[in-house]
């Protein structure tokens, strides 16, 4: 296998952008990662398009011809593939994208991820989201997604040391990463009052422990390490691609408040990049519920099994901390277009590994990681990038 | 890049299946091609899966960790990916998994494809189908998919020699195929006089000429081709994989009646195969509506533009003619679950280069090829496999 390069980024505002359909989401995104790289789009070969639920949201299928379409890519007439895995497509399609390069059979390839969700009825959304749950066992017996984290939450705190004023401090921290990322739809600072005051969801999630619901689009451009170069002076070496899968029903699983699907792709991750924790200078992580970004760094392996909460408290996840998790303001500052955030995690972990993210930047950066997660866990993908 | 072989076929019935689930009706098919390979479900290491609209249909996402979950597959925890590119879903998805084999990232990987199409209120499978094509610009202003074909065929009737009769006697080859075909959801033959008097869907398509609304699953296995006799005795090689995207909306082609999607995916795959017209033995092509066939066996170059309806007339695309095509009964008698369509059409000439096909073998086939098409030609995916 050949070994592959990001060589452009792009990223749309994450918000309630009314102003912008899909079509301008995805179109605006992959101009910008175009003109960072300094292609036009003749350039490209192939496209990969995360995405959860257009047939949902915009009642449109075929996203991939779509995309291709209305970025001006169908006089090429390149093969243009949508890659779906719910909350996990973008990093799915950023996965897809780099066997692709990988393999030979493409040079120059976009992974793209958009979602527009914020233009249906109210609760439609919800409804969406639930087919990323087991619509059968699940979704048709009333849970939703506040609600099944909300089960994973309870679990955790009964039987490890986290309070409730532990949980709140990983909005917080991500506020606070947020309010210095120009693509966050939330930029202001909040406290633990602001989360333990605000509106119960789903006992004990608080309006401020979930991501919101986001209009958003992402773009990077990959191409062959060696061609890299020609592109850009600073190529981000992808050093790993993980994925894996669990049961799609919460309650099938081992252990609720474990995602193996989590361990098993960092672990094939940390294999495949042949680095250790310590070597690891930041990561993005799917904080979809604040409990999420919990059980995600021990299940990444960053502290162990029902220390997060001591880690979190610690100011340990904090940038200047031991692993600074989720600078860009994670999912809940920025946004959660659900097939757009795996992508944007990406884009995040390049402008770092650039020195580019500004009052984010995490001083040396050398190696990032991102962990993009599908449902409650049954998809996981995991990516090592580097320097 | 490594050889690929497929190693395992599997497929269930296509038609109105009442008992099966969308689930059952996976791993009917996926069982169905590990028997057929071998194999148990621990050796597979990745699973591709092409579906349309479960969003839609059973108003369920996440499909690839469903189907991994369902199919017992989630022990190992393999990476279970979607792929989306409405009925080309299937042609993509075995193309994701020969690319993910070809990079030498995994070894055994399992290509399916599903749609649970009949268990909807009236009307609503037309308007899922409608996603497929450009939903605000087609789709809003009334277009439905027997609309958008009718155009093609109208403009085609106008500009070549086809008459209403030449047309006719596509559906009428592939349904005297499909009686063949244990799997096909229509096995009886019928006549030119079947199709004439049949009740009229969108001028001048007919019920005849529309190919029905199915439920079904089919399954392929692959594998490095330097590791395919441990397997099987019978490899069959993949010689190409191409695909190639167009406008999404009919309206903005260059030509309305040529596909030019498909065009360039067959340059791609003859040129990757390194094999000519006259080295097929057989051909699999997209026949959602009866004109699509005339287009295909045209815009792929098995005869000249406009010769099409002649061409079929003198019984070159029947078995025994110059080119077979859809001997498995096509689109039209087998049915077309949208997402299965392009597994079916590998399981298909797989068997006839296997030698297995029945009453429908071409007698010694050594090389066949599939062609899967998205909405009215937004996307195209074209496959040769050889013996």
């Amino acid at each position: 296998m050949r070994d592959v390069a990001v060589i452009g980024i792009g990223c749309t505002n994450f918000g309630e952008v009314w102003e912008s359909s899909f079509r301008d989401l995805f179109v605006t995104a992959g101009a910008l990662a175009l003109e960072d790289a300094g292609l036009s789009g003749e350039t490209i070969d192939a496209m990969y398009v995360g995405n959860m639920s257009a047939g949902r949201f915009i009642e449109q299928e075929h996203i991939g011809a779509l995309i291709a379409d209305y970025a001006g890519l169908t006089t090429t007439h390149i093969p243009s593939t949508r890659v779906e895995a719910a909350c996990a497509s973008g990093g799915l399609a950023f996965r897809q994208a780099v066997i692709a390069v990988a393999s030979g059979m493409e040079d120059i390839v976009v992974a793209a991820g958009v979602e527009k969700m914020t233009d249906v009825e109210p609760g439609a959304s919800t409804d969406a989201l639930t087919g990323a749950a087991d619509r059968e066992w699940e979704g048709f017996i009333g849970a939703t997604f506040p609600g099944l984290y909300a089960m994973i939450a309870t679990d955790y705190m009964n039987r490890y040391p986290l309070t409730r004023e532990d949980l709140a401090l990983v909005p917080v921290k991500n506020h606070k990463n947020g309010a210095n990322n120009p693509i966050a739809q939330f930029r202001q600072e909040i406290t633990v009052d602001t989360v333990l005051n605000s509106t119960l969801v789903a006992d004990p999630l608080r309006l401020f422990d979930c991501s919101p619901i986001t209009d958003g689009a992402a773009a990077v451009i990959v191409a062959p390490l060696e061609r890299a170069r020609e592109f850009t002076d600073t190529p981000i070496k992808i050093l790993a691609t993980a994925q894996a899968s669990d049961t799609i029903a919460l309650h099938d699983r081992r252990d609720i408040s474990t995602l193996d699907a989590t361990i098993a792709a960092g672990e094939r991750a940390f294999r495949m990049a042949r680095v250790e924790h310590k070597d690891i200078d930041l990561v993005e992580v799917h904080d979809c519920f604040s409990i999420a970004e919990i059980c995600a760094i021990e299940d990444l392996g960053f502290c162990r099994k029902g220390e997060a909460g001591w880690f979190t408290r610690e100011g340990e996840t904090q940038i200047g901390g031991k692993i600074p998790v989720n600078t860009s303001g994670g999912l809940k500052s920025c946004g959660h277009p659900v097939g757009a955030t795996g992508i944007k995690q990406v884009c995040e972990v390049v402008q770092q590994l650039r020195g580019e993210a500004g009052k984010r930047q995490v001083n040396g950066a050398k190696i990032g990681m991102t962990h993009n997660v599908g449902g409650t866990g049954a998809t996981v993908a995991v990516h090592i990038l580097g320097v």
